[in-house]
Order: structure tokens, then sequence, then C-alpha cells
């Protein structure tokens, strides 16, 4: 059978046109279309989560990028260069650890720089072009990767997942999911546990909603559940996307990642992760130089709209940990699986 | 200086009084009491966790049985112990894992056929004298646990403690942070790192709160981010309670107890786990064999008054999760310090 899920995100007509994106801040409860119509916007949505996973992102990046120089009146090449800088700088203010945005911005802008368009109106033609491509090549790149992956879902094992690495987090079909989608698809039958992911709810919100859209069996959990689940010896497999993973390895991804990834060497069993490779930085020898991104205190204390802590306690909110690579057995990108995990190995799949 | 906070729970009066309790479910944002005048309501506030916390929920059953019998008409001693084991076996039934329950039921039930009293008024008179006993003598010993414990707490260090295992889960003072308020009251300064602790929120609804009455410094966090934490190297030390302990130290304690122990061993941080010599199991062998009560579904799901997850998603949610004693440094009692953990250390203590 064949999986279909709404599309995350999408640009709709032409270059008037605009970006459609999921309000992830509504599912479960109601699935609502964004539209938005400037770079502002975009900002906005990013921020504020209503788009989130690095390749979504991305791909959220660069076409607000679109959004925001469409309507520069530059005619001339530099001026119009300058614009596409700074809306790309402002952009990438909007998160800070998802490697995905950077890569996107970047790309677009080597694009422009290499486009052979001399008018600014072929070039912001080229960069919409570019932008829906970021788009196709994701959804491609997720549809690689679950066929890379899909190997290790075996008939009637136990998954455990963390946090939304799904169809919801890319242009479609997911990383970390995108192995469950493929097995699904041909047939196998298998067990998914999803973690809820404190303070914004991910996992309980996002995974079991597209999980039960495409009929998989899902049974969520607390994240201080994971240990008794381990074991009870119900987890067969971990697997996770990431947000950024360094050249050594190792992966940052939504706090929590990592808390799984020491209870599954504890328990024996294997940790993989799932990303495209544009969530790959090989200018970060290692996981230390990631950012990490630390979220307002209320998304703990008044996380539902209730006061659930006292409104003057202090709060420690990283939205991303890292994962050192010796825990991870292997990572599935779309040129292939990297395992066991190591410098030259990435190197080598990446082809850089 | 000295702690003060409000009783969790005590008799009001004499026969004809009442137990008043801090209704749990509704701090941080209003400190209310319940008054309960039966068993009924004593088994609610049981089962709906205004009281919770193994000691606390000792007390409540013994107290919970005074109300049961202080009306019971019998006349005759026989008929009156019936309708003792009656009341006693339905208090049992409000929750399964907490040792503190069965021990203070039985010794409720131990003291009237041993009592040297003839006359069924008399023998109701000396349940609430021991009922009283029991609440007092936990209020002591977590004192004796804080006086134990208190050498662990070395100025300057950061403590990571999980549910709430405080003045609130007890006559007074708590279990897991009975050292923090003995070494406070000494004058040393340390840092508290409490868990939230998914679903229920005991740790953000309740340990700040008490914590902030105390004048301590304590800092909030979700389950997920205690990997974090310790990878920042910000945690010296970790202490919880135990709501069972078996003979050889396994530790049944509120779920991400276990995730705690897991994580704490892999960063070389030393975890104890405080309790009174009541939340001892010497009968049974080890933690295998903990009865582990798994909550509603909705506790997961609709957590918040909203709804967080799709409605029809399967849960999985035990309550406790079971520690292996090889994870515990030490166990802390009102009878002493047991370190290394061992069936040997145990027994010897506990004087069984």
């Amino acid at each position: 059978m064949s999986i279909s899920l709404p599309r995350t995100i999408e640009w709709v007509g032409g270059l008037d046109g605009y970006v459609a994106l999921i309000d992830q801040t509504r599912l479960p409860g109601e699935l609502v279309m964004l539209e938005c119509r400037d770079a502002e916007s975009i900002w906005q949505a990013i921020r504020r989560l209503s788009v989130r996973g690095a390749p979504a992102i991305g791909i959220a990046g660069a076409m607000g990028l679109v959004l925001g120089i469409r309507d520069h009146a530059a005619r001339d090449r530099e001026s119009f260069l300058l614009r596409l800088d700074e809306v790309a700088n402002y952009l990438a203010t909007s998160r800070p650890t998802a490697a995905d945005l950077f890569w996107a911005l970047d790309r677009m802008k080597r694009v422009t720089r290499a486009a052979d368009v001399a008018d600014v109106a072929g070039l912001k033609l080229r960069l919409l072009t570019e932008a829906k491509r970021i788009r196709d090549e994701n959804a491609a790149s997720c549809r690689t990767i679950g066929e890379h992956g899909q190997h290790l879902i075996r008939d009637g094992i136990g998954v455990l997942t963390h946090c939304n690495a799904g169809s919801l987090a890319t242009a479609e079909f997911g990383t970390a999911l995108a192995p469950l989608y493929v097995a699904h698809e041909s047939g196998r039958r298998f067990r998914v546990f999803a973690t809820e992911t404190r303070p914004l709810l991910q996992g309980s919100r996002l995974t079991t909603w597209e999980l039960l859209q495409a009929d998989i069996d899902v049974t969520l959990l607390c994240d201080g559940m994971a240990g008794a689940l381990m074991a009870a010896g119900k987890v067969d497999l971990v697997i996770t996307g990431a947000d950024r993973i360094a050249a050594n390895g190792d992966v940052a991804n939504k706090v929590g990642t990592y808390v799984l990834a020491v209870l599954a060497q504890a328990h024996g069993i294997p940790f993989y992760v799932a990303a495209p490779t544009s969530t790959f930085d090989l200018a970060l020898p290692d996981g230390s130089g990631i950012p990490i991104e630390h979220r307002a205190a209320d998304e703990i204390r008044q996380g539902f709209g209730r006061t659930t802590a006292p409104a003057e306690v202090q709060c420690f909110s990283p939205a991303f940990d890292v994962t050192p690579a010796r825990l991870i057995r292997g990572l599935i990108s779309e040129k292939g699986l990297i395992e066991p995990v190591s410098a030259a190995g990435i190197a080598a799949t990446l082809g850089r």
C-alpha cells in the first residue's frame, strides 16, 4: 500500500504566489494551512514552530527568501544581491541550530551569484525554481533515506522514535520515519513507540498523528518512560532525526535524544540517526561547536495555557542536546548508510 | 535558619475529628486543604493524588482506617476486627505500588490485635493514637534521614532530584529533600535541579514550590533535558525517594527515576535513594516482584485539560519504574546510610 500524507510545505502559483504550510502548532486538533506572503511571516512561522524539523525549516528558509526579494524594485544586479544577503541574514536569525536553514540560504545565494541571468526579473524566477527544487530534492532524499534504512525495520519489531522526524519535519515522508513508511508500504508489520517530547510535544502531537494517518501501530509514552519501556524488552531499535551533524558524526537533535542514546546503549539496543546530507555541517569537527538554542522558560512553566509551575521558578530549557558519535550505530542519509560512524566514513559518503 | 512548611497531612481534633491534607492537585496555583471525614474520601484523595508520596500515603491510609471504623456500631471485639479488616482491604485498593500503605495498614491491624483493651471504644482510641504516631514517627524519620544524608550536600554542588520526595510526600521535611533541608539549615549553599516529572508534573508543581518556600535555589527542567544537564557538568549528585525497596536494594520509584540512574552512571555521578524503613519490603527478593501501577492513558493524552495527542492513540503509562540496586550508590534511611547497597547491608541496617 502507498502512504499518503498532506504536504508539509509548498509554493503555490508563480512568482506572485505564496507559501502554504501546515500550521503544526494546531495539530493534532486541527489541520490548518498557513499562507505566508512575505519573509516576515516565514520568520515568524519558523520561530513559533508552525513549521519545524530541520529539512522543513531549510525549505521554508529558501521559499522565504523568494518572498523577501520578489517585490524588490532594484533593476541592477548588485543592489539585488545586497538585498538578497539582507533577507537571507534576517531569515537566518529565526532559529540557530538546524543546519539545513543555513545550507538552504547559502545554496540560494550561491545559485544566484552563479546564475547566467543578467536581469533581476530573471534572477527572481531562478530563485523560485531553486526553492522549489530544494523542496523536491528533499522529498526525493527522504524517500531514498527510507530505502537505505528500511532493512532495519524487520517484521514484528518495536521501534522507538523521539520528537517528529517524519513527513511534517520534511517535504514529505520524513527522515527517521521514512524507513518505517517504506517498510510499511512493503507490507511489514511492526510497532512504533513515540516519546511525547516535552516541552512542545512534537511526538505526542505530530508523530502519533502522522503515523495514525498512515495506519501504522503507534503507542505514545512520556519521555521519562523510555527506560521502563526498554527494560521491558519492547524496543529493538531506536531511530531519530537530526538538526545538525558534525564532521565526526556527533548529532544535535531535539533535547532528549541523547537520553535515549544512553539508554539504548545500556540496553544493547541499536541507535540510528536519519538525515539528508543538508543536515551535515562538515565545517564543525565535532558536536561541541554546535550552537544550542535555549527556549523561553514559559514553554516549560506554562506550556499548555495553564500554570504548571511557580511563575518565578528559573528553568533550564535547551531545545537540543548533542549525542556523541560513539553512541550511534549508523547514520542514514540519501547517499547511503554510514555504519560504523566515523569522520572518514562521513567524508567518503558525502563525497567531500 | 529553620525550614517551615505547611503540614502535608494531620488529624484534627479527637475521635470525632477529621483528616486535613493539602490538596496537591491544586498546587502550585493554590494552597487548599481537603477535609476528609470518611474512609471513602481518603481512598479518593489517594487515588486522585491529592495526597501522594509513599510515606504520606501510608499516613493517609492509617488515618483513613480510623475514619472508617470510628462510627462502627459493633460492641464486640470480633465483629470490630472484621470491620477493621474490611476497611483496611478497601483502602489497600487505592494504589498498588507504595509499600508504606500496606505497611501502615498492617501495623494498625497488628496493634489492634495486640492491644490490651477489651472494649471497642478503647480500641478506636488506640487506633487513633497509632495513626497519629505513624505521622509523628515519619516526621522524625524524615528529619533523621536528612541528618544521615546531609554530608552528601557539599557547599556549591548541583543536586538533581525527580518527582517530589519532599515535605509534601511525607509528614514533613521529606525523604530525598530532607538532606537538602538539613544542609540549608546549616548554612550550606547549593543548587537543586528538579525534573518536571511527566505526566503529572509533581516536580514542576510540588518540588519547585516547596523548595522556593524554603528559599532554596531551584531550577526546573523537562525530564528529557537531564542528559544535557549532566553532560554540561551541572550535576554532582542525584537523589530521589522510593515507593518500594526490595530486599536486594532494587527501588521502585516514580517513572523516570531509572532513566536518571542510567544517565548518572554514564556520567559518573553518584545516585542515592532516600526512604524510611517503612518503604522497604523485605518479602520481595528483588524488584521484579514489585507490582507497577499503570495509569489512565488520558493522563498523557489530555493531562492539562487540553488535547495534546490524538484521542485514539494508545499509551504506555507506568507510574513507576524499577532501578536495579547496582545503579544505586547508597540508600539513606532513618536507621542510617546503606552504602554500598546489598541485601546483607539492608538486612543488617533494618535489623530484620
